[in-house]
């Protein structure tokens, strides 16, 4: 660790000069993420406390010896993040209404209650350091006005048939079925297993038997035991630039180093990965809709990336997370149909299908690493509720998932195309909207020179939810766009959003 | 690592010299768990296959330059677990009956479908090496009768109000109630952290705020958060010897080298871990009846162990297991009650006290730790299904659980009454029980030279559940003792099997 003296910047009201302790550089770290991760940590410990000042750009980057643009990308992440606020007439000040619980460690405990005498804790794990550095809880915007219209990621919980899940679980909870409330086995109760291995058949072109099938709480919770069980520290990760800010963090967790590899209209850049990063062990990769920008991974790159995983045995999880909802067309069949030499995780949740508060999900591990994931989930969390197992199976096996899924679609597609038609009438100029043929959003581009992460502000600020893509990236230069959801929201919210939207960045 | 060719027993059937690859000894590791953890992994990874004869304790003895002792004690450890069985005139041989998904890696896939070619998995991480050289799942008798009777550790589900329960279910699935099907804090739902922190008051003298309480899905996810985020790679932890295997294999999986604490009648013995090990990092504890010999820890011994856990900075996780089944005197108050230096992991789960299939447990972290504690969930697992949790809360705060824990109290005193009634008349000269004064299971002494590892052998083999206590340590001399569990089965139940097992080892 390095103890870096940073200059007073001038507009500081105190006039003293702060230390900050920027960490050390990991293996194969560009200088922007060092710096980031550097002044998260700060931040997220309290060393820098809520409402201080950052120094200029420009004082910062002559001390540092790094360029301004640089200083600058990061403070626009820090932006986007919500950590830090811009303030006019006073440069860039840690943001004062950090949420208290966000700030990490190490800290007083000042709770009181239970008589405990305040401690500390200091980071010694991979683990512990990588949250040290995110704060809490992941992520950070969520509880700010989750549900503000256009608000990326999020499904219509809302038209969940609940009276047929009532039924279901009153199906399941009956004195005949007291065998549900005995210990499972930690991989999934078989009828699960089995309706989830025809799901895949069915919607993703998958053909596995449902002993290949794993349910797990979520695909986050898959992600962290496959790459536990495959990344050493200080291997190489590729992951999506841009791409899902929490699959980022627990990869970041196992300490190891990631390689963040472009995206373009086919999808991951496969040839840019195997030059940047070719002995990688694993890859994180979101193939049939790539999150954030939507696209599709290209029938050659699909090859090249099981090639090129096949060569250097490496794995790639693929993170199938809402590709069901496509709306013109079938499907694409998911990356692990045509996994020959069997090196991809598939996982998939049905908290996108359903609803968010399931938990339930499945994993289809490389058939070599199936007998070992079961067992480190066997000896970590083990299974999620049987009766809650049992009642997804018949919720699958009864057609009601299809059902459910065909409505939504429909649904969702309307409302894709109300934004589409909305965005006709109001965004001329500002923002370019892509055709929307899958998911629950879509990312849009400014197109009259507004900043992304100045937009996602002004737009939070007025009750709006959209996010800039600056979030989902940490190192590159991004286009200035915005991830903005329409699933969630009526065609009449949609309208009135889009035409608030156009007047706050006008 | 270094390749030992063992000597070809003069038993073995083919005549040939087999190799066998064993690991290098970790820091602070005994001989006697090297080798049994080098054994384990050869069989698991199939370098000894299923039927191998292992050479005379005798000749191992020599060419490994250990003493007889050690060997027989591995050998007996195996036996106890069923990774080998004593063969008459053919000595000890790998169990040829070893569940076929028992062994990890690396090795061939043959599942055949999906049109996979065979690819093999090199454990590489702590995790996976930590998983292979114990096979999956765990526990591994677990799936041979289950229920067999006396098996321990098991709760007497199917007289869980399983009508009761159905109702809740349904009044929270109403259209009324759809903001449940949405995300929910990481750190579970408000009216559980309050239920629960409401429970532990009354329940285990700890007074806590809703706020301090974290929802998880088991203790185990609780202990392997914990692990991950305070232990470091070689880093030191107590653990209670005997102790849960569960616990031991996760510590194991996070690269820690455990330190072995023996237990005495007042329970763990804070003096002699501070001479083994005065430097550890974390103690896994159970001062409520210690699993599986049943002892509380004594006052004096409390506050020793939390004096030593401040002192040098460690955590202590109690794992309260099943506190709450105590006969004839209110339960002893948990560890935490008296954590004036915050150094305490509270974690205990509603499994047991309801039905093991609920998969839903609590954890109140030290509070310097709470941030990160929910950090680290939030981007592993996250919640476990919401609904379920309103449900839980509801059963908490109308009553249920608190009614429902009183008959079960009066019914597993009753069989604990049985038991120890129907050995007074079977066991005299065999075994010997102690008063069992609470939870589901006792420990009783075999009086008449009998092996435990041998007997628990046996007793399955005539579809009896008792365990050797063999089976809950690795390192070090332990009485001959069988673990066994009445709370699951009825008085007529016990009675018939109280008297088969004098039969079987007479």
């Amino acid at each position: 660790m390095s103890l870096v003296h940073l200059a007073t910047p001038r507009r500081a009201a105190d006039g003293r000069a702060w230390p900050v302790l920027l960490g050390e550089r990991a293996l194969g770290e560009s200088l922007q993420r060092w710096l980031h991760r550097s002044l998260r940590l700060a931040i997220a410990s309290g060393k820098l406390a809520p409402g201080s000042t950052l120094p200029a750009s420009r004082a910062l980057a002559a001390q540092l010896q790094l360029s301004r643009g640089t200083i600058t990308a990061v403070y626009d992440q820090l932006l986007a993040e919500g950590c830090v606020v811009a303030r006019r007439g006073s440069g860039t000040v840690v943001n004062p209404k950090l949420p208290d619980d966000w700030r990490v460690s190490p800290r007083r405990n000042r709770s009181g209650d239970g008589g405990e005498r305040g401690s500390t804790f200091e980071p010694r794990t991979s683990l512990a350091r990588s949250v040290a550095q995110w704060g809490t809880p992941f992520p950070l915007l969520t509880n700010a006005g989750e549900q503000a219209p256009l608000t990326p990621h999020l499904c219509d919980f809302r038209s969940f048939p609940i009276d047929v899940w009532r039924r279901l679980h009153a199906r399941q909870l009956r004195p005949s079925r007291l065998g549900l409330l005995g210990d499972a086995p930690a991989q999934g109760i078989p009828a699960l297993r089995k309706a989830i291995a025809e799901h895949l058949a069915m919607a993703r072109g998958v053909s596995v038997a449902a002993e290949r099938v794993v349910v797990v709480a979520s695909v986050q919770q898959a992600l962290d035991i496959a790459a536990r069980l495959v990344l050493a520290p200080a291997d190489l990760a590729w992951m999506e630039d841009p791409g899902y800010p929490g699959a980022r963090r627990v990869i970041e967790a196992m300490g190891a180093a990631i390689a963040d590899v472009p995206i373009d209209v086919q999808g991951i850049d496969v040839e840019q990965g195997m030059s940047i990063a070719p002995a990688a062990r694993f890859a994180y990769v979101t193939p049939s809709r790539q999150a954030p920008l939507g696209v599709a991974l290209a029938p050659q790159r699909r090859q090249r990336l099981l090639a090129w995983a096949s060569s250097v045995s490496a794995y790639v999880f693929e993170d199938d997370y809402d590709s069901e909802f496509r709306f013109n067309a079938r499907p694409v069949p998911a990356l692990k149909a045509a996994d020959a030499a069997d090196r991809v995780f598939l996982a998939g949740s049905f908290g996108k299908l359903m609803f968010p508060g399931l938990r339930l999900s499945y994993v289809v591990p490389p058939a070599a690493l199936l007998p070992t994931f079961v067992a480190a989930l066997s000896i970590t969390a083990r299974h999620p509720n049987a009766v809650l197992q049992a009642v997804l199976a018949e919720f699958i096996d009864s057609g009601e998932l299809d059902r459910h899924v065909r409505r939504m679609r429909r649904l969702y597609a309307a409302r894709a195309e109300a934004l589409a038609d909305a965005a006709r009438r109001h965004w001329q100029g500002q923002l370019a909207l892509p055709a929307a043929q899958a998911g629950l959003d879509i990312t849009a581009a400014l197109v009259d020179g507004t900043g992304d992460v100045d937009a996602a502000r002004r737009l939070r600020a007025a009750g709006l939810g959209p996010r800039a893509l600056r979030a989902y990236t940490s190192t590159r230069w991004m286009p200035c766009a915005l991830v903005m959801g329409f699933a969630a929201f009526s065609e009449a919210t949609i309208e009135s959003a889009v035409r608030k939207v156009a007047q706050v960045l006008r």
